[in-house]
């Protein structure tokens, strides 16, 4: 299997890196929109090229993975790039999920080729569970929580108040809560209930921070509804002890069966993740995987992890899966 | 979609209850081998035939959900109606699964039928963690822990030891080596360090209570490779303590990502069941949709979770679950 990569942030170095790990595929180029001289990716011998290039290479890749982001690349980039391209993208804005189906939809249908939208863990992985959990149980009622983990968009919004040189934001579940969902409690939670905000902040020397502090607090959306901790830390503690992206979270279901729904039953898929830009790369190559073996067998349009049968991820055959896993 | 239940034990009440719970369901019959007339079910208008009968009803009954025991049951059951019907059964012999695909697959082309088998959660939910998991983080390794729960299996091996009235077995996970495991340790665990055995035993009055313990505790295969603790308690004690058949386990994935394998990144299935056959049933009733939208969109065959897409298993549209669950 012949990969692309369009967009080489962290999430295109991740893909770069699981790729080595799928000996069935291959990395062909990566494509940028900076000057493809200027970049130097890990792999020895695979080109990078202009993202306008991408297109000649039709013929020599069978999936293209794209790894822009959801405010404003994928909207635009995952449409056109399915006209000539099987693709996977982790779009995941989810308000907007079934807009952008409808447009990958329609341009891969005109392309006949298969695209596979919102792939990663939430959207993904975590959309999965709430599926199988609720149709398993429908008498039941599912509970997504995130953390302990970095938010990007949290840690950006702090980073944008004067004053703040840099900024790391943890989204963090109350345990109480997720104590009383496992215990089968089914407790209805309010936002503030199920989270709560660590941010840990450098402040320009001099900066008012009691300020700094009482506008994260009060931030509407961001922070306003959540119990939210600020430390002020140094340039050398943020380097030290926050450079990494790790992240996590769960989804339980909890669910009754029985004539009188008298018996109670809990599943949890939960996830401890050291990279969550790594993660979700693994995720979106296994999907590739799909992609490409729908494609193979003549199927066009949209898809998202809900219509991919599970064995289309793995490398191993259908007789292998039936006598090593089931 | 109208459904048939082909065996009423604890798995055919669990799926009789779990009907109710399907809007888009009927329970159109119960068939058993034992004097229909000796049979009441739960649901009321519902009839009780004789299995001979089945195979007269087979415009009546979309999806037939074959309830009987592995061991004698389903490997004659489920190629001999799979011919009228689409099925799902729980086959569960683990090493005998590739062998019951190939009898169920030819029945099922030759009928036109979907044969959808190993339907539960091990095999089943667990199978499908172990797929996702494997996929996602291929430099990684598979643990699978069951219980606490009731071994039905156990239980009864020690309800033939001489001496024995009833006798009910707990398999409990070594919480040292599910820790390790979370931690990304990555152990190597034998048999006796995964699992603990936990047995409660009413002995006939007069037995020889030291060597009921030694045969237990010196069973082949049963439990000679684990460490088995053996309770004697009185037939009260059973009937108010251990008359549910609790059950649940854990599947965890523990793998690495980047470039130089710098980061872990665990998976974690959970399910937590009040009642083993209950939720083993629910499973089933949603596989059974799953079953029945498959062979509408004109496939047959045998097929196992592996084969299906998720969607197929919720009541609600592609639409409904992109807005929604995605």
């Amino acid at each position: 299997m012949r990969i692309g990569i369009l967009g080489y942030g962290n999430l295109g170095r991740g893909v770069e890196a699981a790729i080595r790990q799928n000996p069935d595929m291959e990395l062909v180029a990566v494509f940028t929109r900076r000057p493809p001289e200027s970049l130097h990716i890990m792999t020895e011998g695979v080109p990078v090229l202009s993202l306008e290039t991408a297109k000649e290479m039709q013929d020599k890749i069978d999936v293209m993975i794209l790894c822009g982001g959801s405010a404003t690349d994928l909207p635009t980039q995952t449409p056109d790039f399915v006209k000539y391209f099987n693709v996977i993208d982790s779009f995941d804005t989810h308000a907007k999920i079934p807009e952008h189906f409808v447009n990958v939809d329609a341009a891969a249908r005109a392309g006949g080729k298969v695209g596979i939208i919102s792939v990663g863990w939430d959207p993904g992985m975590f959309s999965l569970n709430r599926l199988y959990g609720g149709a398993i149980l429908p008498n039941g009622t599912d509970y997504t929580f995130w953390g302990k983990g970095v938010s990007q968009g949290h840690s950006d919004a702090v980073r944008r108040i004067e004053g703040v040189k840099d900024a790391r934001q943890y989204t963090i579940p109350v345990p109480a809560a997720v104590d009383a969902v496992r215990n089968g409690e089914n407790p209805e939670l309010t936002t503030r209930q199920k989270h709560t905000r660590e941010c840990f902040v450098v402040a320009e020397p001099g900066a008012d921070l009691a300020r700094i502090e009482r506008e994260i607090k009060t931030m509407p959306n961001y922070f306003a509804d959540y119990d939210t901790t600020v430390h002020f830390i140094t340039e050398e503690e943020m380097k030290q002890d926050h450079s990494g992206l790790p992240h996590g979270g769960m989804v339980i279901r909890s669910g009754k069966t029985g004539m009188n729904l008298e018996h109670n039953h809990i599943i949890e898929y939960k996830i401890t993740l050291d990279s969550n830009p790594e993660f979700t790369a693994s995720v979106l190559v296994a999907y590739a995987r799909a992609a490409y073996r729908m494609s193979q067998d003549g199927q066009s349009g949209c898809k998202t992890v809900f219509d991919v049968p599970p064995a289309y991820l793995s490398p191993l055959s259908g007789e292998e899966l039936r006598k090593n896993l089931l």
